[in-house]
């Protein structure tokens, strides 16, 4: 529907590389965004993870030819670096096949390089400081206000896009609807970031093609390389109770919490104190609902209508992978909006609602098991029967990671994959036995 | 804290009945409603279910001296009555000792009686016509809108109680602040309430002691009796697709429809196509969050923070028991309103939760096994075992509708007395084989 138009309400990660895909599909974009231009006044920092893209979320900026530029200023994590705490440091690879890895992007300087994006398709017209304050989810209208001035005026369109994020404004609306289900869910753990500055004989303090973590059990620290040689570190703690943020009031405490379980970090961390009390403690939502459209008028995408937990390293690749469906929804219904909208959320909804479990189950792991020898056992064997049978054995983190399977088909397959793999050592063990005998009764006369 | 100053939003069944208890415990209280005065509008009828009152909801009227009023104008349902397709009626009662019954109680007619209670009371204040636009949680204010003239206004007090129901603007308001998890979720059923009116020589068409079921596997109607007579049914049925609201389009489909399942009620109902087309069909939700409470500024009650689907009886039975518990964690922590509102939600909170899983389970239940002649078999069975062990052996729902013991622990009583049954059972046919044996032994030389 060539020339219908949409308003983006949101210009973070989805709402930036939808408008381009709205924009290349021949519609008319509004993108509005309540924070200042990036462009002029650079991005927020100081409490965002950063961001590990893969198959998926590279595969959605090649759409539109974004890939190359982003790519360019990344830094390929080929694995896991495992810190003990007694220092010693072990590697565990992400992929099965030589060069897998992903890519550790800073978000600002991703979101930067998508609104610029944006803002030269001539079809895109971006807004900043532009706060939505109210939808009329039947008009596909909302009500915008000015931040710098406090003036309101109402923005017309054919549908509305809620790309606002995990308290979106857009979604809040719909929640009022009849039968809207929703579920917003907090984590006991918030997050705090801290940083290792450059440092070392090839400017990086530690290992820079890895992402490295500190299992604690229950909580741990994970640093991702950055261009600049520095690590943006991250901590993954309760945020009450005697073992939480809560219980450091100090500086002497926060050395002595450090000096115990991250001994081996804190030589690297020269403003650990002073990073630790300036940042806040930050916290973990898993969002669900349902369902992620309105009549045609209105749809949902990314956060905004399903956060999850980083642990996966998906959110937003999986929020560019909606950019890509709500895309092909489009042009598989060329015009029916009403039934792109909901032929998008019955494709996607349901995979999307796997990996917010995936992402929670992985905090455990990784925190908790990355360091058992179990675990590294059940990795290694992975690798051997991914290495004997590339085809017929793919790890759940490799399809999750470095393929565009559906999250739920994936993780159907990785059970299948384990079913079979059960089956057939005990049928391997049933057939040494029968040898055995057989040999046995041969050799014994 | 005699003198405290509270305002309670929403002068529906829970936040009437605490105005008082809140008023006899020495607060001021400022009882806000959206409605207008139903002391001289009369209710608003025609979407809702009538309500059972059971043991719990009675004690808490009893506690401030309003059950024997309340229970003057209740008719005692017994049991339920199972109606088959072929017209066919049989009797379950509910109860296990004589005279236990659920009591059939018009909502409107009960909100209007506390309404009239509140109104008694010194220490309370009651506005209708008044309602809830926004809360301040951390100053305990909040600003109400005039329905009538549109003229707004602040009322300050020292907290506020969240009374305002499934669709509560203080937990609104609450779900902003961090860390609030908060879960809404739809039936795919919805509810239309239809009439039987008074007939038969004692003035009922039916048994007036019991509470009509129509089990039809995926659906049901119910109909509980009023005191002029009539009889309210209710029909549960999916909102959408071939079997469900949407298909029946009129009248000739609705006289189908009833006659192919409901045969029976067909001519008790002599406005029944009326019926269905003028009155709405409703939705049916679940609804939890945490934590209930906000530094002892706010504090939230009945479906403001657990509604729960109709199917246990328990609903507003279990607002009202919240009563009582606010009441008495206020006089336990005399004076330290944060300290008793935290204990209020943690000894109260995850019994609600049980209760909103039991009403789910139940409307399967209701509507499919009440028909079955296992379910009709184990019932006889907890029956038998409760006449024989009264206080070893108590059904589940004896427990939650005849006592007062929290709801998580009658789950939990349950299952043990169910697992004992089962292990004697086992030992009753060891010792039956060991005994057969034995005397065969000794009839055999």
């Amino acid at each position: 529907m060539s020339g219908a138009r949409a308003t983006v309400v949101g210009a973070g990660l989805g709402g930036s590389l939808l408008a381009v895909y709205l924009a290349r599909a021949g519609y008319q974009v509004r993108l509005c965004e309540r924070r200042s231009d990036p462009r002029r006044h650079g991005m927020q920092a100081g409490r965002s993870i950063n961001l590990a893209l893969s198959t998926r979320g590279i595969h959605a900026l090649a759409g539109v030819g974004l890939a190359d530029a982003v790519l360019a200023d990344a830094l390929p994590m080929r694995g896991r670096m495992i810190h003990s705490v007694s220092g010693r440091q072990a590697f565990q690879p992400y992929g099965t096949e030589r060069g897998q890895a992903i890519r550790s992007v800073s978000r600002g300087g991703l979101n930067l390089a998508l609104v610029e994006a944006a803002g030269r398709e001539p079809g895109v017209k971006v807004e900043f400081d532009c706060k939505c304050v109210d939808v009329d989810p039947d008009a596909a209208a909302i009500t915008v206000e000015n931040t710098v001035d406090g003036r309101r005026g109402t923005v017309e369109a054919d549908f509305v896009v809620g790309a606002d994020g995990a308290f979106s404004r857009v979604r809040g609306r719909l929640q009022h609807l009849d039968r809207f289900d929703y579920s917003q869910s907090y984590l006991e753990h918030g997050y705090k970031e801290l940083t290792i500055p450059p440092a070392g004989s090839n400017g990086f303090a530690l290992e820079p093609n890895a992402l490295h973590i500190w299992p604690r059990g229950g909580f741990m620290m994970i640093a991702l390389p950055n261009r600049d040689g520095s690590f943006t570190c991250t901590l993954f703690w309760p945020f009450s109770g005697p073992g939480g943020f809560e219980a450091l009031r100090d500086e002497t405490d926060v050395r002595r919490f450090f000096q115990t379980w991250f001994p081996d970090a804190v030589p690297l961390m020269p403003d650990l104190a002073g990073d630790f009390f300036r940042n806040p403690v930050s916290s973990l939502v898993t969002v669900r609902c349902r369902p992620w459209h309105h009549r045609g008028k209105v749809v949902l995408l990314g956060d905004a209508c399903h956060a999850v937990v980083p642990f996966y390293g998906q959110g937003a690749n999986a929020a560019f992978e909606d950019c890509v469906a709500v895309d092909e929804a489009l042009s598989r219904h060329a015009g029916n909006l009403e039934a792109a909208f909901a032929d998008y959320d019955a494709r996607r909804r349901v995979h999307v609602n796997v990996l917010a479990d995936l992402a929670l189950r992985n905090f455990v792991e990784m925190r908790d098991r990355t360091a058992s020898r179990v675990f590294l056992a059940r990795k290694g064997l992975e690798r051997l029967l991914h290495r004997l049978f590339p085809r017929l054995f793919v790890p759940l983190y490799t399809m999750a990671t470095f393929t565009r399977m559906p999250y739920g088909e994936a993780v159907q397959r990785a059970r299948r994959q384990w079913r079979w793999v059960v089956v057939l050592a005990a049928l391997g063990v049933v057939a040494t036995i029968v040898l055995a005998i057989a040999l046995a009764g041969a050799v014994i006369p």
